[in-house]
């Protein structure tokens, strides 16, 4: 097999790939971009898209307790450790086509190429379809993938998705999942330790390969980070003529606490750390602010991103210093709430490495970047499954309407991950 | 008429006004604290109970197209210029009960005091229940009273209530008022050529007098204001993952804003130059915020004051180099709206110096103070009326439910506005 068949097995996706493509924005679409709303009526449609095409090509479709689909190329040797391939298929609310979306497809393509060049491999491949990656809905990172491995946090069952207000196992019955069984334990589809490799290809959400002028990116990593989804500075409302002297500000608190983080990000980056900060929610309460009333109470959310845990420590202990010299400045106090925490995704060196091979093999010019943002595959790189992951550029940053990313860069990424593959499988494929 | 004679005058209308205020506080229950919302169902309880107090004392009720009240005890000569004691009767939602008020009740209590006396002055006196001061509902200041001095600013009839997003127009027409005939230029009551002087006693919206451990203030001036009610920051949404140099963070240009105003106004505060400086509203939008999305746009109101035009202008100027400076700095751009201003309020030195011969009088030891907030009485100072304020201690501040004024100080501050007509109509009182 030269490397001009596998290229062309890859290029004969194009079509299928893009009508696939146009189907799903079809599917979601929620002017301005389109919403794939987690275990909701979005999702659902872009699962049943997914799962009509997998059967198209014959796959096997399963689904688990949390309602991931599982569409599997039946390898020689049904027993044998499979090789996952996923991604997730929800969006935020009025996003892209591409985040997410773009992983699932790839696995499709390369199944679908191994079956054009009439290649039956001796494990199984898992095209992986999972479940409310996008945190924003329900406030848990990765829902669908922790509740496949069996690692959801405890209670995350009964968090309550904030457009929706109601519960996570809520919205999961109503999609055919079974909530009550994933707290009993039940047997998760794949088992861990029977998953030889979890491989995903993403859109990258930040324009490193625009700016380098290149199609495809290995990932060095996947950030952890710490969050608060609400919290709340109490300080105190006050009338707009108040001096200064007598002020507890709780917006003015809230903007120091920003402008400490951003130095702090800019001092990081100087150094040469990578890591982020983002305060997504940042506002005074809609209910009590007005033009002339000092505002007592500020709301934000935090989330600090970083691929090192020591690194993540130092940066959480840090936003408890400056979250204390505030207060006693200011004479306000932070309420924080509940954190979540999730773990820094290391990449399998073996795997990078061949993802590497795969690209030069078909003379691909790749980058290195650690993911900006998090990924499913984090969430298998905890509980030991070797990971790896592939970018493809992106024009206009994700979690909008406006993400870009062209047919023929989805096509590179996906022929590096079918070559790596056909590299990883060589001895097996028959 | 001796000291003592005068000061039962006073003393005697504690049970009126304890009962009076005790009833204005029902009228506009709405736990916690009360609203009165101006030109609206709050506001018109406020000045039927006046209205019926006024009424049991004799006065003369009258109305203007603006639906203010006025309350008027007869002069000898009613051809004379008027002097007019008031402060308004709406309140900023869920606030307090002496914010405005107080001043209104003052002037039946002065009124009340002469009848006790059996004087009659030479001039009619006027006790003015004044309509919408305060602008977090229509974000137009000074309503009542500029619309009775024809001095209304274009296009404020049609601004909408942020409540209920009715006009202004609309509002004051349910109230017994006539738009039409106030954009006509109706014959306002009283003509501002013939008012003698314009008196307001007004809770103190700052804790200096508590601090101080006085009872009562004289006003030195009213701050002038430059406002932006709907300013906000264009950035871009992006990725939570996005690396720094990318970002584009409304919020966090907000934050920068925020800290800089913050910055400069502690400057002022060390060079002993009063100002102040307030983002009531500061927020990211409610509709595209999340944990995990880069804020995009980012909104609020600005309000700085002074109490020096020149100050003023200066400030302004300064705002604007703040702007460029973030703007140019974070790739974001500010779209500031439209602005309102207000005018500085040059108190009268010779009504000044009457207050303080009044509090002598009386051996109430008296705080100099600049109002820090805004007021009816710069209006009335505005179009040449010569105009004096008293401020009364209150602890928690205003625009709360929590003022606490007590009612020994209100007739502290009543008997130095009541000692200063006296004082003032000495050679004309019979």
């Amino acid at each position: 097999m030269d490397a001009t068949d596998i290229k062309a097995a890859i290029q004969a996706q194009r079509e299928p790939m893009q009508a696939l493509f146009d189907q799903l924005r079809q599917d979601g679409l929620d002017e301005p971009g389109v919403s794939r709303d987690p275990y909701g009526a979005g999702e659902q449609r872009a699962h049943a898209t997914v799962a009509k095409a997998a059967e198209a090509l014959g796959l096997e479709i399963t689904r688990d307790d949390a309602a991931n689909l599982y569409m599997t190329l039946p390898g020689r040797d049904r027993s044998a450790p499979v090789l996952v391939i996923g991604s997730h298929l929800d969006s935020v609310p009025h996003g892209g086509n591409f985040d997410g979306a773009a992983g699932v497809l790839a696995g499709l393509a390369t199944v679908a190429g191994l079956q054009r060049l009439g290649l039956t491999p001796e494990c199984d491949i898992v095209v992986m379809g999972i479940r409310a990656e996008e945190s924003v809905w329900f406030q848990v990172s990765y829902i669908g993938s922790r509740g496949s491995l069996g690692t959801l946090p405890d209670g995350a069952l009964d968090v309550r998705r904030v457009d929706t207000g109601r519960t996570l196992a809520s919205h999961m019955t109503e999609c055919g999942g079974n909530p009550d069984a994933l707290l009993a334990g039940s047997k998760h589809f794949p088992d861990p330790t029977k998953i030889r490799a979890y491989l995903e290809l993403h859109i990258e959400q930040a324009p490193s390969l625009i700016e380098a002028g290149r199609s495809v990116a290995i990932c060095t990593g996947i950030p952890g980070n710490f969050r608060f989804a609400d919290a709340w500075i109490e300080g105190q409302h006050d009338h707009v003529g108040l001096p200064r002297r007598f002020r507890h500000d709780a917006a003015i608190a809230g903007a120091e606490f920003a402008i400490a983080l951003d130095t702090l990000w800019a001092d990081y980056d100087e150094q040469g750390i990578p890591m982020a900060c983002t305060l997504g929610r940042f506002h005074t309460d809609p209910a009590a602010h007005g033009l002339t009333i000092v505002p007592g109470a500020f709301y934000f959310s935090l989330d600090v991103r970083a691929y090192d845990e020591t690194v993540l420590a130092g940066l959480e202990d840090k936003v408890h210093r400056i979250i204390e010299g505030i207060e006693q400045r200011r004479g306000v106090r932070f309420h924080l709430g509940a954190k979540a925490r999730a773990a820094v995704g290391l990449v399998d060196p073996a795997i990078k490495a061949g993802l590497e091979a795969a690209a030069a093999d078909h003379h691909i010019p790749v980058l290195h970047i650690g993911s900006p943002a998090s990924h499913d595959a984090a969430a298998f790189g905890a509980v030991g499954v070797p990971m790896g992951m592939i970018f493809v550029r992106n024009a206009n940053g994700s979690h909008n309407p406006y993400e870009a990313m062209t047919i023929d860069d989805f096509l590179d990424g996906t022929l590096v991950l079918f070559q790596w593959v056909m590299r990883d499988l060589k001895n097996s494929i028959a």
